[in-house]
């Protein structure tokens, strides 16, 4: 198999472990802290997790390793999108596993945690982890978005780990997935199997982060490979000096990655989905604040910038979620057929103009009439609208491009609007992890076999204080339930671990807010560049900003 | 202004020059080689650029300094579309010309050829410049499209250096750009201005380039940054293994840039425009060709793969091609308006179906109405159908999911094909000059100062060998109507630097001709990975495939 030169060097790249962590095995000891209890609804939490709730907080350190000896067979999975990192999370628990016991086997589950429910594994060798050393993507074993809920799927679960004689099985996933890790092992520790369960916290999106999470893995790498993009594209609008361009960036349930991205480049625009909210902006607010740095540079800069649009943006405006809502109520049923048989588009905007409600039928009015369509269209099959299909940069756009009208009008607007799009997602989610991620994920799953060695269960593998070099990391384990709550899915109270929006009180968010008046009138763009992987360490280890603002 | 710790490290990179320009300005003497004659029409190009054909080649060697001492006021130019390491090419001029002499002055001519034509400069310092080096974009001087062509355009042009004083403007450009330079050489010799031109190869198209130029700067950065993009998409792909993702990259004229991408990346499919022109492919017959690999995969990888796109393809498209021109000649004139006037699309089809040949409806027929609408909404204002806003990523999609239903009805197909599309320009225009990129155009810059100093007019700056190390690289310069021959533009014959396509009997071409039937059916991808300036000499001093297969 062909491989690239960066791929041939990586290979050879000894991921840092924290300080504590590299005496080797037999010298890592245990101290236990406090007793845990959940965020908020202790007693329900309690109640759901008999078994697993309550545990300490623990922390490795440096002293005689006390473990009692046992072959161990750990099974993997890596759960939901792709983060880079995740093949260095499966190398640091293999080198701990074999460094401890060569006997001891890791399997990996193939295509997410329907590989344990189905038995469909590997069993990885030293020749197989080489290959996939400090690489991106998921492809060591594939991914899934199956959820072990079902009676059935817990006891095929427990057949499969029975099967091999697993002792532990690692999960690599999001906050779903993990709050799915905390419900396993429960279920395993109230049926006596002996098996453990360990989750790992992975998604770009940033959203998986609390008290105890610092950040979830690949957040570092996606964004800083979309900062280099985003960065490229401000220096050819700012050589160029003709267009302005709508870059929408991933991230549906939180605007962390728009965020930092922002932090990162210093465009002229960046809307947050979570100040969308709060404020309760409307479309045309938020047009007109974007209109206003169009404006204004048209005078001074030129006909340019870079405005940066979180892929969820829309569902954070309340007039937009209030009509996404009629429109749904508006079809339920027999009225989409009702709906589709209308002869024009014409006939069909009458339809709608007399199925809502005076307020939402405004918002509708001013969409653009692809965006229109859009709405009517692509629904998903259960009816509901694609809100994640909309092309939320060519609305806005759009938007703006009839606020400008307006002000041509009154004359305070004579400049030229030129736009061009791009979205940014799958170009990051699969990049070779920076050296941060690839320590820090390899220092997850490193300590994540730890932790099974001490017999823990229900806990998430901790390393934290990453706003440091890797010596100082601190390496440990939290019980998952300790991040809980309970809230309203899908008309049920469940208990999940509540997902972090950006916080409009916090460090990032407060900078940014700081310096977005001097961006939007000025060409304050920073180049971030090409992620480097060697070369003067303030270019190749630091992390995000988001991070040393929060911890520094 | 806050500059990214990247852009900091670079500021301090000192390029590498050829060898032979490594021992100061006064051990650098000229060699002159035969007298040239253009690649064809030898008559007429004498008979245009009397002053300046027929000139020698001359290469750089060490050796007495042997040019007359002068007092060096040169201008420079930043012409067309960006391309990594136009700063470079002028750090390197400037490096130059104050080394021969701290009284020498560079004026910079802002926002392209019309900044000489209106001098508009701005005069360089070493802080200025110091701000600059080894940094992409052309936002130092800002470029544009003006060409000098008229009387008045030529006249103000020589008022603007008799001015300052010039003598030698440095023009950084494509190849109507470089053309534009010998113009303006040959009308600065025929005037007895003294003022002497050289050009500099400049389009990340990598159209430019022929006996005498290697490569044009900015080729390497450019598709480095989209194969790692390429790559990373192709790694989500083969670790999500549910999209077939349809990547267009920029290349109107050429495919190039497809062409290395897809040595870099070995996706599943990737079209060459030129290949389909030879061929005279059919729209169908294309589809076919990816939808084959679709089929073929779905049975053995999965229902993913990658698909690379030249963005000019549909004009390489012979039948595209003639649809086009005939809806050009069908709304000729007041037509236009008589057609708009049509009340719904179905008059309008009814209308196209009169005013086209039954062939070239046939064509129009199978695009999806999403592209059929895009042929006649989106027009220039001389009415043309406007080819480069053409979705071909989405129009191929389109037909090749037509492909399959037809596959699908006949019992051959039964996978899913679910799309993501993806479009790269701007992404890597103005990326930070790979450390070639950064060592090519320094030498450029810096050997069109010695080109300048010598007495040359009308060359282009040469800088050959470039696949070998650069202390082999070999310094000189060749008369720019050397490369030239008489082409039809817009009626007239005009000469003109013929453009490089890609060639197919050339190697670059065949090596992905005899791997391509095993990149379709399996999964061969790799991952080339973000661009390194630090570390291991394989990572980050290669150029492009492209330029090994031609040279090795």
């Amino acid at each position: 198999m062909e491989i690239s030169p960066l791929q041939k060097e990586r290979l050879k790249y000894q991921p840092k472990l924290p300080g504590m962590l590299r005496h080797g095995i037999s010298d890592i000891c245990v101290k236990e802290g406090e007793e845990t209890a959940s965020v908020s609804d202790q007693d329900k939490i309690r109640e759901l997790f008999p078994n697993t709730y309550g545990k300490r907080e623990i922390i490795f350190e440096k002293g005689q390793n006390t473990s009692a000896a046992k072959r161990q067979v750990v099974g993997v999975i890596l759960s939901g999108g792709q983060a880079p990192g995740g093949h260095n999370v499966i190398s640091g628990l293999y080198d701990a596993l074999k460094a401890t016991d060569k006997d001891n086997v890791l399997l990996g589950f193939k295509g997410g945690p329907s590989g344990l429910v189905d038995d469909d594994y590997v069993e990885f060798t030293d020749e197989f982890i080489d290959a996939y050393r400090n690489t991106g993507g998921f492809d060591i074993i594939g991914s899934g978005r199956t959820k072990i809920e079902t009676k059935e799927q817990f006891e095929a679960a427990a057949a499969t780990a029975k099967k091999h004689g697993l002792t532990a099985v690692v999960i690599i996933g999001g906050d779903d997935s993990n709050t799915n890790a905390a419900v396993l092992a429960e279920y395993f520790a109230a049926n006596n199997t002996g098996v453990q369960v360990i989750g790992c916290p992975k998604t770009i999106d940033g959203d998986l982060k609390n008290d105890d999470i610092d950040c979830s893995f690949g957040f570092d790498t996606a964004t800083k490979t979309y900062s280099e993009l985003i960065g490229n594209i401000e220096r050819d609008a700012n050589s160029a000096k003709k267009y302005w361009h709508f870059v929408k960036v991933m991230g549906r349930s939180a605007s962390h990655v728009a965020l930092e991205c922002a932090l990162e480049t210093q465009p002229n625009v960046c809307l947050i989905g979570e100040e969308v909210a709060e404020k309760k902006l409307s479309l045309s607010q938020i047009a007109d604040q974007i209109a206003d740095s169009v404006e204004k540079r048209s005078k001074t800069e030129g006909n340019f910038g870079v405005v940066i649009i979180p892929e969820g943006i829309v569902e954070f405006v309340p007039e937009f979620g209030v009509l996404i809502r009629e429109i749904s109520e508006m079809l339920a049923g027999s009225k989409t057929e009702e709906f589709n048989a209308l002869p024009s588009w014409e006939d069909k905007k009458e339809y709608i103009r007399k199925g809502l409600t005076e307020e939402s039928f405004k918002v509708f009015d001013i969409l653009p009439e692809m965006i229109q369509k859009q709405l009517f269209l692509e629904r998903d099959p259960h009816g509901n609208v694609q809100v994640s299909l909309i092309e939320s940069e060519k609305l806005f756009a759009e938007l703006v491009k009839n606020k400008l009208e307006e002000r041509r009008k009154a004359g305070t607007y004579t400049g030229k609007f030129s736009t061009q799009f791009h979205f940014f997602g799958y170009e990051g989610r699969c990049a070779f992890p920076s050296n941060f991620d690839a320590d820090y994920c390899y220092s997850l799953g490193y300590n994540a076999f730890m932790l099974i060695q001490y017999g823990y269960t229900g806990y998430l593998s901790k390393v934290s204080h990453l706003n440091r070099p890797a010596e100082e990391w601190v390496a440990g384990g939290m019980p998952i339930t300790k991040m809980m709550n309970m809230e309203r899915r899908n008309g049920q109270d469940k208990p999940v671990i509540r997902k972090a929006l950006v916080d409009l009180e916090g460090k990032p968010f407060k900078y940014f807010e700081a310096h977005r008046a001097e961006w939007a009138a000025h060409t304050c763009y920073t180049y971030p560049g090409a992620i480097q992987y060697y070369g003067p360490s303030d270019v190749c280890d630091i992390t995000t900003r988001t991070l040393a603002l929060e911890k520094g």
